[in-house]
């Protein structure tokens, strides 16, 4: 699951969860940066307010060391016992952020990421879809902010048009989710292209 | 400066340093990894016993998350500023220890490590050569041994197999150096390497 914060991510994560729980899959729920202990560790690094000299490609670095323990010691596994896992940000959120908005450049962090993944990658990604401008407004209110959200909303607008270029070039693994639609609209959305996957067709 | 710790390099990064100020060269002296506040965060998670389920991968970005910040904040701006910069291991530690004794393929490495230098490379690399065993008699009784030194002796010999097939690939920045010989033997071979590169000899 791609998006800002304040997309409304979490409350379809859990949905579908219960999606697949009725399925009959085991689900794992994890999430970027962090999902493991030492992935957290390297996460308290990354967002601490104090690191604010931390330089563009350490942290690029970083939250590419904090992806390879997290698909080695939690993503593999779950996979291989034939669990489903969602991922609240996974590696898109890395070229986005750092490759796109830091202007790392885009093929840069996948290269970085090459070597984090194990060839692991996502079956479906849905990224949703909600102006910058109403993402901020959403979250400004909720709690105390961390390093990356304090970033002003220009660089905000840099992440969404990351998205949308890499909406284009993988047309068919990321789907785009309305998320100014309802809960129950964005949850139907997203368990109709889960099904059409399930069965085998379009991907 | 390369090799095991127990192999003389700290005496003789002093020794290197008051040969360049005698030559009224500026010198900073630092060390992987580590070398920046951040990068002593970063640190700390490589090297805590507690984090013996790190990933072969992460610790290999760590170790070069580590080293992007270290190079930005602090190698680049005083080998911009005419300094002689004195670094306790860098790079071919990572290659060595991650990418031959862990296995995870010296090119991979390298690769990995190509982001974090931003084209900086030494002039000149010295090389501690000692046998592993005497290294370890060394160090034992030193003091309470960190998660790398914990390792065995047979990890410490993949080690030392890594050092050697660097000194073959790059046999012009790489100066090997007798460890076992004398303070004062060790101090005038290195004076002299460097004697040699400052007149412009041989490199």
């Amino acid at each position: 699951m791609e998006g800002p914060d304040g997309s409304g991510k979490t409350t379809q994560i859990e949905e579908l969860k219960k999606f697949f729980n009725d399925k009959a899959y085991e689900v794992v729920i994890t999430r970027e940066p962090g999902g493991t202990d030492i992935s957290e560790h390297i996460r308290s690094i990354i967002l601490d307010v104090n690191n604010d000299n931390l330089s563009y490609m350490a942290e690029a670095l970083l939250y590419a060391a904090s992806r390879a323990q997290h698909v080695e010691e939690k993503i593999k596994p779950a996979l291989e016992a034939g669990k489903v896992v969602i991922c609240d940000r996974f590696v898109d959120s890395s070229i986005v952020y750092q490759g796109y908005a830091r202007k790392i450049g885009i093929e840069v962090v996948e290269s970085i990421n090459r070597f984090a993944l194990m060839g692991i990658q996502p079956d479906i990604t849905f990224f949703f879809d909600i102006r910058p401008e109403d993402a901020m407004d959403r979250k400004v209110s909720q709690k105390s902010l961390d390093r990356l959200e304090k970033e002003d909303i220009s660089f905000h607008k840099l992440v969404y048009e990351g998205y949308k270029i890499l909406l284009k070039r993988y047309p068919k693994r990321i789907r785009r989710i309305d998320a100014s639609k309802s809960i129950d609209e964005v949850k139907n959305q997203i368990i109709s292209e889960i099904n059409r996957f399930l069965e085998g067709g379009l991907y």
